[in-house]
């Protein structure tokens, strides 16, 4: 039976549960927060939401040793907050966050893969794949899977076709330093460079609309949930079924011991392996600097 | 094409929405909040949920005239408190909402069915009745469909049987005198009270654990949306494929004059027929209690 | 994970391969019919049908070994012949291949549940149950659950109302001495025979029209088997899931020591219980028809 | 509502109209078949089948007039051989129901899109065009978009990848004349060719591979349909969904005046605009080889 562990019950990781439940892709859930009343409060919306479909999940509650055994693990802890202001202390809060949960984790004896969501997501993963000790490849970010699904629905706008027709990577940082690695980006199988003219500002426009999509629903409704949640639902089944579909997540960069944004194969196993771009210059410098951006967030 | 409007977009709303959604249960959907930005936001994120499903939606924004086609209308406006002493505002304020959106959604030349959850249920659905002159078959509310729902999971609980093999019905009002009419409660076909030695006092536990189903979540998370926005769904889904199902909900009583939650079967042109009940004297006696308390709400 | 194994892959094993692959109900799948091509067409086929959703099956073949660790076994060996002629050879020809068939079974270490369709499903179910040894409850047939469908549809058609909110059982052989135990009848939560005046040559009418329900598509088409294929699904997804619904299937009657059609409550440990119902004295009798029946057909 | 009809039940017509129910992405659905037997077969397992189904499609039989306000017929009249001596004959037999059905189906003044599957897919879809005389963009073949999807999936096996991560297409006739446009095939966002080295051998085994799949399932069942039943719901939802997605299909060449497989964008209009690849000289030279070979069939 399949098994996923989510620590951390705000809008984002309730909103999980409630779509894992809705699309009976997983057969346990485990839900973990320091409010258990919040934990029971879901507990008994998600059994109530259950009522009237055609599948179900067994639903456990509050005990890290229910994870023992779990596939993967969700960390959703942590407030969303998006104003840099705030930026320094919910980093501060997040790591301790991650301090205290992830032995607790390890000491129930869990094997699965860590999935990470909580901001900032890089420098988060980065930091329960050093407290955990666990293989890198079991340590994944949902790191700029959710802002590629935005570079690919406002590219696919622009040209009157879908967005899931639409490929390419927005890397690097989930967050002000990532970018879209234009040379990435096709439309079917055709460069979008190669077919369409777009200027210089054309392409700001949408890096700028790309990086700002998280941004610009936050300060309408100050969380977001329902894009992370979904695209979190569709990663869990690529790992459940062993899919191996290539995302961009964050995963680990051996030269500069951080996770960070970048495409790879997703498995049972974890990441299977990274895939290796052929970037342009220009791009390999934003890289560079999306890196150092981590590296630095991680040293404060 | 199917064509769904929600009318309201605090957490109830956009959780049917984004439930639709996921589902892909319905080919548009139009979103009208007096919020413009919350609109933006959701149909952001609800755009950003679509990009890695295999389902679609349209999403229409903001203005009455797309509801002239639709199917259904969701009335999910005005906050969902349970608080006693709220109650009496929250009713002003929300029979105050109708009055303003009703007109509206008549002018639009809206032909469909209007699907009212804002509480109080029975109330604010007879109120949309009356002011939009609409046919009584047309003006339907959840009711006590999701109470209905708590009560099968606690008695399948109880008796070690998934409460989607328990059948039966909450009756009446959906909020503080709602019963469980125990003479329709079914374990498969068999009547529970016949299959099962179960006190009064049992019974009353019951009863009260479904009647409070709602406040249990309320009190822990501030708010309650997963459960009612799943069987909103469901509701929706059973209208437009013309399913004809049963369920119990805040449908037209001619004799009272007011909308209260009682079974009747569902289908494309709204309430197919209402069901006739045999209910035990003391069963009548309590529904009898329930319209005058309807009764009450809607003439203070 | 979950796996499910299917032993023979004529129209009906094929097409609950197909289905289960097309819902996603199962992670791996194992394919055997002694006709070896066969299998690795399907196997081709299915893996084609899934290059294009959102939901993924592995799927291993020919080897027992594989059914070590399976959840459920589907046997659909056989012919699906109804001929009456044909009835006798073919049950010799299936309860041939049951005999070759469970000890390479129980073999491969196999600890889940049998779930039977070869025709005739009770007594097949029967000769499993005795030449695996497994306990009664892990070995079940599809029994009377897809004649059941059929009443429930035929009675909701009279009615104007969904089948799925009439309620009752098919109960007996699944062939000729079955019947319907109208006493169980349910529409909503009312007894069919309370709310609506029916004729005995109605109810004669609609029980003959359930029993020839195979018969009328097998005659036009040659076999059946989107039915109890989607039916199949469902009873999987009920056992993977713990659902604990109730269902009419072929299960153990310790008296007789047979399986034939009667309701049950299923779960991953298979059958959790039998109802008891409160027959009537007439369908007590026809109970005991259908046992002898069963009962002759096995001595055979 | 959305609105389907199949003419031709055969296994793929009856494995389409299935796997619709199953998934539910159709209100309703109209079957025809000279074999009225046959859609009555249809029709009843059809209607079990969705007995246990969270979903229904109502569907209606026989009459083309049924078919006045559909959006998509599907075509799947005719045999599907694969056998070449039949080839000819197959080729007159299928003719010549095109010619007695589209007449039928203008009449009944069908204003939706024509979706061929009958073979030769390419030939049988451009005599639908001239037929009908219903624009180009509404006339469409399912062509290569099975073959692609078997390309993709050896691709995708060979490199450990999911073939959901291989883009690319397989382009020409649906027969003999395909081949795979190696310079469109992608794996992820990068070129085959450029991140795997493979030998000429190589790249024509997967070729050869691909052009083989349906034969290879042929021979094995004497028929195909999973494969192509699945495509064709996932082509049917992009249309009815306007979903805008890319696909290689037998669309329009204005060029030759005949349709055969090339990537256009599929949406509710029907072909909303085709790509215009960059091929390389030989791929150019192998679909004018293709382009004869299907005029070819089309004059004799």
């Amino acid at each position: 039976m399949s098994k996923v562990g989510i620590i951390g019950l705000g809008h984002v990781g309730s909103d999980i549960a409630y779509t894992l439940c809705t699309k009976g892709q997983v057969d346990e859930l485990v839900l973990i927060d320091k409010n258990k009343e919040k934990v029971m409060a879901e507990y008994l919306e998600l059994t109530d939401s259950m009522m009237m479909t055609e599948v179900k999940t067994t639903i456990l509650l509050h005990e890290y040793r229910h994870l023992n055994d779990a596939d993967i693990i969700v960390i959703s802890v942590g407030s969303q907050s998006i104003d840099n202001e705030d930026r320094v202390s919910e980093l501060n809060d997040n790591k301790q966050a991650v301090k205290e949960i992830i032995p607790q984790v390890v000491s129930s004896g869990f094997k699965g893969i860590f999935l990470v969501i909580t901001n900032p997501c890089d420098v988060i993963t980065t930091l329960v794949h050093r407290e955990s000790g666990f293989p890198a490849y079991r340590v994944i970010g949902t790191g700029t899977s959710l802002d590629t699904n935005r570079m690919k629905r406002i590219v696919g706008e622009k040209l009157g076709v879908s967005g899931q027709s639409i490929n390419g990577y927005v890397l690097g940082e989930h967050g002000e330093s990532q970018f879209v690695a234009w040379s990435t980006v096709m439309v079917g199988t055709q460069k979008l460079l190669d077919v369409v003219s777009l200027s210089e500002d054309e392409l700001e426009e949408m890096k700028e609309a790309t990086r700002l999509g998280g941004w610009e629903i936050h300060q309408r409704k100050s969380w977001t949930s329902y894009g992370i949640a979904s695209t979190t639902s569709r990663l869990i089944q690529s790992i459940l079924k062993d899919e191996k579909k290539i995302y961009p997540l964050s995963i680990y960069q051996e030269k500069d011991n951080i996770h960070i944004g970048y495409p790879a194969v997703l498995g049972k196993r974890g990441i299977v392996k990274a895939l290796s771009l052929d970037l342009t210059k220009k791009e390999d410098l934003l890289f560079r600097q999306s890196v150092e951006q981590v590296t630095q967030y991680l040293e404060q």
